[in-house]
């Protein structure tokens, strides 16, 4: 029944409800002697904020971040690492009339099954507010990864059917959706627009690449960085399909096709996503996500109510149309997590 | 540098290469008082055995397991339950000539990065002669389930292209691919009869459907019941893409679609696959693997030696022409020992 | 380097140095349904709390506990529990002058060589102010062992040479020493009074009975009860030695001896201090720790400073005399921890 | 339920029963490129094997063990290391009348109250011969370890109240009993055989030193050096007691006696044991184990059946006297497992 905390070496348990007075996170195993301030956590934690794209849920909340422990004159001791963001503008009320329906698509019933007992009030621990303490985690094993000049970037690469033509990692910042093709990104934002009148909500298509990684990483049979990468991102709030590389396309492939042949400046192709055999080969890991539509839309549906008598219900308070961008930075997150543990387990880091 | 144990409270540990002198696995925490003994296991590890379908290797094998501990009269007794079959049928030969190429799409290369030293016959420890260990211990666990009434079924989806456009579960055991529909069953064959004669080799599609299970299962936030499937499979040789419930497809769904309502009898559609928020609900669970070609084939392919030369490599040896069907009870196996473990770590199992 | 988490299904991580904004602890794994709310926890810290015995420093902290999530409506939701409690009384001028001096019996040097940095104010990490997260977890683990009829004790055996003749439970509550023998205590106080008087410490001996257990609590071969008992209780800073039943007397005894017969109505004697081959018989588990005197005294030592050149040093600050009484809750603490753990993973607790 | 496995980045899992068909362990995480063959192995299970001191069992094993997996032309691979090791000499029909009696001092009732079945031939599980497994994994950290300069002695102090007065390490080699002090031995020989002929039992203290271990060993706060010896040593089957430096005696010094003052040599005393606040100081680390007379004894007991109902009991079968020399590698196995894993954790090794 303890399934809060993730990795071995990196070791990290987020805490905390949505609606409850603070939610955060404690890394256990940051290697002493990294620079490390708020500010540092707080960019990431501004990038997964509420209120910057159309999407967006209309919840204002500043996100502070306070680093309690483990930081000493600027830099980490090697010590347990305590960050902790208040509640504030969380709104019950919304929850109250909804408290006894289970919301389609929330986890709300399969909750209430494991529990027999649930803080309704905005999702409680199944909030994406539970994702802080993942981005401020993340936010710490950014700047050890950075040390070793592993990047990780994420982007949309299609939002509500529209889909990006182009990868252009210079766009990306420079539309709300995170989106690597600025034609595409204005399609999103009309799409968004149109949806949201509707009262509904929508998925999407994400990728994240990580650069940088040294060959060797992961650990057979078990622990690999490939599984180790899935279980992340499958167990973000709405991801519903993880592929690596060519991914789902290499049902359809021969062998002499899906080989990355080899030569001396490295591999001429990358369908295997940077990783052979569950241990990365050097080349880029590439990942794809699909993300689900949020299921809190304001047309009804039919439900039940916890006695299972059946009930019309429709999920007010405030949503976001679609868990992107406001993922991307916990996807993020999830993948710098798992590499900065692996990078420890095999000694990469010191 | 330790990962070759999976799972909390149902842990099982692999151990062996392709061409040592045996393969096993160590299960421990099996429940005492279960009914066990070795024609339970033989049962699954024939299943897997090479040499059934024309996919399959020549190496023969007949695989016998020997179960070395934690069974007395018949039952489990709570503690360790070691498994252990012999490896009879390696040539090391076949391999001594490439033994300082690395193949593409296998992890020769990720294998010499991670430890400077391999055992470059027949594989070593990535060869599929692992999975013996897994098959093994998900035989075990299986009988933990079938008690509980749960039931997992796996079949195959499609195959080179091929792709069944029925799923009649009576049909899944009438053909040597697993496909639970008889007429692409025959156009597999043709199938793959032409890829090995062009010395080629084929991917497919794999589905997994897990009935009886109880909601409530799984421990969020980071050791949710999908993030451990999806670690699960995505830890399979060939495995590229896992999906779960609509998978993919979500995201060109809207909220308004991809939401399962409820009603008194039940959920009235199953796009979340048996999975909210990380947990159980009660809906069959619906898992879709795209499993990439073997690696190994008959023609001509581009790569590096050790060194880093160029070289061209002809991967001999006796190899399948696609994972599947032989992947089929090492996935289900896979799916056995997840929820086994959750079983347990819920108490659903005392 | 992650080691402040314990447990496997009740799982506890303690964060917080002596001098930083705040300590606490994540409590993973509790069931749900448990009542608890503030009081609970702060009936525990108020016994650890400094100021209550003259062995006691006289920093002044009202140690107040809030508890930041896992609880709604006065009961337990099985998410994290995140329990804080502000440092207010930390005057770190006093560690100012000896931050570059290794103090004798501390751990200065064992974390400057292990980390490389360290937050030399009060102790940083290794300061007792760490064991509030402990007792704070151990409150809520306490609350589930209550429910169970599992009940423990702890009291002094020996402080300061001056020893218990009588082992009156009634007595332990009714002198500041939590000493079964009232005469005994206050012999205790008067020595206390001399070594205080002296700048010197003194150390003792402390007594757990663990009631109420069921036979069977403990994991063999290595998860052992008496192994995690003895674990817990070493891991306790002054701890220096941990005996389960006759414990050291063993050495000297014969196998006709030191059996403890049965008969219908139960075991005949205590000698195995109720745990058989690291399983609970069902008999009171019986423990015993010696307690190493406060390492930081008033009289000068010889020492060396991080470069490890000589020096003399008086380790002034607000200091205890003996971790004698405040170490009792923490014992008691822990011994609850490891109880509460076995308890959940035998699924003894539901 | 599952606790057979030892270990974070050095991971053990043993398993086996007394009179099953084998005993053995997989060692999981052992670093790649480590010189190994079964020699090594054979050396220290010699060490433990029967039939070597008047303390003995008169059962006969050769004990030889096979290396199955995880090394290849000599070398470790990185991948798991099992270990067999064939049980011939069971003969189960001495217990075959005592099957329903709980023998006094041994895990029987226990066993039977946690499991509810147990494979009641030669103790089943809770036999000495598990310790096979822990002994063979012993040897393989113990390469590592010879390799870093660290060395593990273990010698017997006192046996039968016969105790040594002297700490001569080249008289320990010298005698059956490990003795540091060949007059000691003698006495202890005399000890054995009149012990023998009563049909009796001893205990006796053991004493380990660990050199050449590096400062700054260990993880705080749960996961501290002395806390995971103390938990190893207390899971050594007969060990009641554990100390470490001055031990039990802290409880009557004071602290400006109990402190180890430095200087430029190093620490002038070694009261600590080596370790301060649960990292290894640099000093020489010293435990001490009180070890329990063997329960099995010729002399008729006072007991009970498995439906409670009082009998009298003499357990046959062969046994050892003592459980000391016997114990003596089994410790040592057991200090050179944590050390190995926590050289590991820490990246002391590569």
């Amino acid at each position: 029944m303890a399934g809060s905390t993730t990795g071995h070496m990196f070791r990290v348990t987020t805490w905390g409800e949505s609606h409850g007075p603070a939610v955060g996170c404690v890394i256990d195993g940051c290697p002493p002697g990294l620079r490390l301030d708020a500010s540092v956590v707080q960019r990431e934690l501004d990038r997964r904020k509420p209120g910057q794209a159309k999407t967006s849920t209309t919840r204002r909340e500043a996100d502070i971040c306070e680093i309690l422990s483990g930081v000493f004159e600027g830099k980490t001791t090697g010590t347990p690492i305590s960050i902790l963001v208040w509640n504030k503008d969380a709104r019950s009320g919304a929850y109250e009339d909804i408290k006894d329906l289970f919301r389609p698509g929330h986890g709300d019933l399969s909750y209430q099954a494991r529990y027999g007992i649930r803080d309704w009030r905005g999702g409680g621990r199944a909030s994406a507010r539970e994702t802080i303490g993942r981005v401020a985690a993340g936010a710490v094993a950014g700047q050890l990864l950075f040390e070793k000049g592993i990047a990780v970037r994420v982007f949309t690469l299609a939002l509500g059917g529209v889909k990006a033509e182009k990868l252009d990692m210079e766009a990306v910042h420079g539309n709300p959706y995170g989106c690597p093709d600025s034609e595409a990104a204005l399609a999103m934002d009309a799409r968004v627009e149109e949806v949201k009148k509707a009262g509904d909500s929508i998925g999407g298509l994400v990728e994240l690449w990580i650069d940088g990684l040294p060959a060797g990483l992961g650990d057979p049979v078990f622990d690999k960085l490939d599984g180790d990468l899935a279980s992340a991102m499958m167990g973000i709030g709405a991801v519903k399909s993880v592929e690596i590389g060519a991914g789902f396309a290499v049902a359809d492939l021969k062998g002499s096709e899906s080989n990355d042949a080899m030569a001396a400046q490295g591999f001429l192709s990358n369908n295997s996503g940077g990783i052979l055999a569950g241990i990365s080969s050097g080349a880029r890991v590439v990942l794809r996500l699909a993300v689900k539509p949020i299921p809190s839309i304001g047309i009804p549906q039919q439900t039940v109510d916890i006695h299972g008598a059946p009930a019309t219900i429709v999920t007010r308070g405030r949503h976001d149309v679609s868990a992107i961008p406001r993922i991307l930075p916990v996807a993020e997150a999830m993948a710098k997590l798992v590499i900065a543990d692996h990078m420890l387990r095999w000694r990469a880091i010191q």
